[in-house]
């Protein structure tokens, strides 16, 4: 069988991680550079998106200015309040994947100015979506700030969100391309799907797997897939590429969600910019908790249904919570399922010839599932 | 000088209002056709919005079916949510301003399959941001009935919400008219412009006219207008009846937004379908408010300043607040700008040939100032 073997760098941490992919299995080793000094600052080793960012640097730093200019309005607190939520960063992963999927198609060359514009409708879609989760989730800290809702009220977000859903539709239409608009309002739907079924989950630990799986496609993965896919095709990918980038997008957000609700029971608040136990405060139903309950005996039954779908918590229940979680394996095991994600966006690559393009979306497949390995 | 009359008829209040309109001045009859029995239900007189419903109502019937099957979903909650607002009714002005616009470009054929499909996303996004609103204002009370987020919570009504409003382009798509997806985009983040405008004048009784008038253009007046030009383009309508479509549904839009805020403040409940006084009670900065403040002494501002500014709100305010607009003529002189917009609505049509389109346009002018006269 072949090897792929990655060496997987991420400068700054002075870590290096050795990943033997042999087909759908996984060997890892990591070797560390660190000397006494950094050993305070130890963390875990990251794959890094750093081929990824090069390739689409000059194209994201175009995008970043429509995003700037399409924020403007008239009302003041709209672009205050947007660029609040937009300028504190995160890491840009659906305009660059809509911008490599163009230069998938165009084979490295410059993505154009329509695929630009597809992207920051993208990022405008996301964006709206974070702050009505804000809202909903009563969450005070995205990204490392305070969010949105927490400065300005909850009123202010729904309507900011709603401005940028409506300015990403402005921004698709001028890019002329119907199919690419019909492929970006579906996904728009999905996700709102996605939602509200994480909404009718929230509270009963007892959800089925499937019921996940489906939730976390539409609200996570479906504009992962629509940007990669709208961004090949408005670049002028033919159909078995525009499937492609569709599978790869899929693939990597299923990889990306599954990793971060295994990381919110173990993670380190700086590290996220967020919360950690945030899930679990919310009586949010992800995949460790549902792993958990399957092999739970009725004590441990009576604890999630107290803690999860009454939303009685004491103190001391998050620590209980891990320690259940941990006996049952249970992030470990929902990693695996993160790990088998990335290896299907892998190998919906196959089609895309060797090259930079290539490389850097093999490299953030390996990000994604970016704690699983 | 010509001097149009109409006779105005509403046949379930027996009672009859004959409007002469002469010019830009307007002098109005009432006549009332009650027996005795009919005096302990007696309403003030109202125009009629017959002769649109009537010339409508095939292609309602369809456009009905059309939102029962785009409200589907696997997420039982969605359709559940969402019907529960949109088969409480309302006068489905904007579809029926969407059909009309096609008549008015056919000469009264019927109107195209895609023109319903489009009067049905104008009735999602009208949806989407009644239930935005509902959670922002924190109402209870909407078209008689309690509203959604009183029932199922602020979370499932934003996200019903944005997804009525991604169906909405979704449909809007399928029409496969660029102009008109850029029309509707754009006015979508225009309604969402106005709604923060109003948020952030809330509680400021010294704002001005402009910013009232320029506020209410985006939340409201935009959307009739863009329906209407909307369904005329699609219609097949040439540029002057596209652009006499865009006018009428503006003014229209602006005098029925005018007489609600207006009318807000005197309202019989049972008869609006939601609380009297809830602008009061909000601090809301409507057209009544702001002529009062404009004759108001200090003791007055004071009292605005502590009612709408402060939202300290003792019994009996209400009460004062009623006075104090009477004292300064505020709700009529508030009507009159509603009676102009009427005028200029009715002026718009001088494009259209008369007929049966036509009547019915002029008709829902008056009916829009309904209380105007």
């Amino acid at each position: 069988m072949l090897a792929q073997a990655v060496l997987i760098s991420l400068s700054t941490q002075k870590v290096k991680k050795l990943l033997v992919l042999e087909g759908m299995s996984c060997r890892y080793f990591y070797r560390f550079d660190m000397n006494l000094a950094d050993r305070k600052t130890q963390q875990p080793p990251l794959a890094s998106l750093e081929k990824l960012l090069t390739l689409c640097a000059p194209s994201m730093a175009r995008i970043n200015d429509i995003i700037t200019a399409r924020m403007a309005s008239d009302v003041p607190l709209i672009p205050k309040l947007a660029s609040h939520l937009i300028a504190a960063g995160g890491k840009r992963m659906r305009p660059m994947l809509c911008v490599v999927g163009a230069l998938a198609a165009s084979k490295g060359q410059s993505a154009p100015a329509s695929v630009l514009q597809l992207a920051a409708a993208v990022e405008f879609i996301h964006s709206a979506t974070l702050l009505h989760d804000d809202v909903i989730d009563k969450s005070d800290r995205r990204r490392g700030r305070d969010t949105a809702n927490a400065l300005w009220g909850n009123e202010a977000s729904v309507l900011v969100g709603d401005f940028l859903f409506a300015r990403a539709f402005e921004l698709m239409v001028e890019t002329n391309d119907l199919a690419v608009l019909g492929l970006l309002s579906s996904a728009s739907a999905r996700i709102t799907e996605g939602e509200v079924k994480q909404m009718t989950m929230a509270g009963a630990p007892d959800s089925s797997l499937d019921d996940y799986l489906s939730m976390i496609t539409n609200k996570t993965a479906t504009l992962f897939s629509a940007a990669a896919e709208s961004g090949a095709r408005v670049g002028g990918a033919d159909e078995a590429l525009s499937t492609a980038m569709h599978h790869y997008g899929l693939h990597l957000g299923m990889a990306f969600q599954i990793c971060d609700d295994a990381l919110d029971y173990g993670a380190d608040p700086t590290h996220l910019g967020k919360n950690g136990g945030d899930d679990f405060h919310e009586g949010k139903i992800t995949l460790p908790v549902i792993l958990a309950w399957q092999g739970a005996d009725d004590v441990q039954r009576a604890f999630w249904k107290r803690t999860l779908g009454d939303n009685i918590i004491q103190d001391g229940d998050l620590d209980k919570a891990r320690e259940l979680l941990g006996r049952h394996n249970a992030i470990e095991n929902a990693l695996s399922y993160a790990r088998a994600e990335t290896v299907s966006a892998i190998q919906a690559l196959s089609v895309i010839p060797d090259g930079p393009v290539k490389a850097a979306l093999h490299e953030a497949a390996l990000f994604a599932g970016k704690r699983a390995y």
